[in-house]
């Protein structure tokens, strides 16, 4: 599962058409189809949803995510 | 839908002379039409208006937005 | 009205020698004739005024503000 | 009254020697006679002294103010 | 123990492939393999999972940290 | 007093080997005898103290400070 | 003892096998033997411990630490 991954951004290369799960500062949730990253780790998803306490409550079509307010990407769905 | 996005800001240009949602840090919402975007993620609307609660609250016209207070942009109508 | 706004800078330029209002980060509001401004989006206003609940409470004359500061920028008064 | 300010910078340059306010993100504000600046906006400021709710509180003499605490920097004493 | 780490980057050289404790600004707490980290202190993360309170929480995966919300990493267990 | 002071740093320069107050974000206040800065405003105290309320709290001897922590530093005593 | 510390980072260099005390942006101590440093004053320690009002509450060992969360390092115990 690690091979390719030899840099961080690696794996937001590898994760590009994937659903992916953003954690921002301000505690929000986004999840997301990922289509583009820069290495400021903006980042566009499509088909986005604002997801609070594991429920999606808000969808946003496609949305451009300012990286500096980002805590944690992780391609995989999490798991309790 | 996803065709030209190859980089973040594909989006925002591909947004210009749309209406656009700017989420800022500050927890307010704009409105308007997508007019000019730099790298840094400042961007022109026309027709700003201020959104809370999903109610327009307050008419600006032209507004100058800068980057580092953005969290997202989406230029989707918000669908619950 | 949006001819010649290609970068977000544009905006600023279109607006010297006249009136605009600089929402800051700090919550406050000022009022004044843009003189300056620099790609930091540091501006310099003539006859600034400080705007609080709609009612100019402080006059300063010639103000120098910062630009990371600064939330947006609106040449145009603000419509209800 | 604006002759000579094409930059933010200027107005600062036009200030040297004369009794600047200078307003501070931690909302304390000090006067005192500009005596130097650089492209960060940190100042010197020679016969500081602080001010509370126009009341100066403390002085300081000579004092280094670095640049990324400053709100804005006005050269004209304030008039309500 | 010391031996190589020259330079801080040099400890999370050494940690590849180990498991290491990131302390986030937010105040949580990331347990994973190290896979890959760069000059911004940017970390990817296998087998993440969130640890509050020394009690593991949940389980993401993979997981790129983004390195500004970074405080410290160490690759020891953390022994009371 | 101000000769010399042609840029902000100068003042640090003439206050090398000199007592200084220094005034954190934090809201805390150190003083001691500066032994070196640079561009950053990084400074480096001799026989530092903690300062509260105008009261030496605690002494730490030498003292690297990092300078986006400092608001402002004065090289003259406090004068009510 | 201010032989050679012609540059704040002169200290942290001469500090290198000491132990030394940083205090951090979050309140938080930490102690420990300095391995290496870098021009953004992140640091690894050796034998890593957090304080707590005196009291070493927490060991981990092979800690990095991020400089922007540090406010100051000093290599000398604390006297009250």
């Amino acid at each position: 599962m690690v091979n390719g991954i030899d840099r961080p951004l690696d794996l937001l290369n590898s994760a590009k058409g994937k659903e992916i799960l953003v954690q921002l500062k301000t505690g929000k949730q986004y999840v997301g189809t990922l289509l583009a990253f820069d290495i400021h780790v903006n980042v566009v998803l499509d088909n986005a949803k604002e997801v609070e306490n594991g429920e999606q409550t808000t969808s946003y079509g496609l949305m451009f995510l300012r990286g500096d307010t980002i805590i944690f990407i992780t391609p995989s769905a999490a798991k309790a």
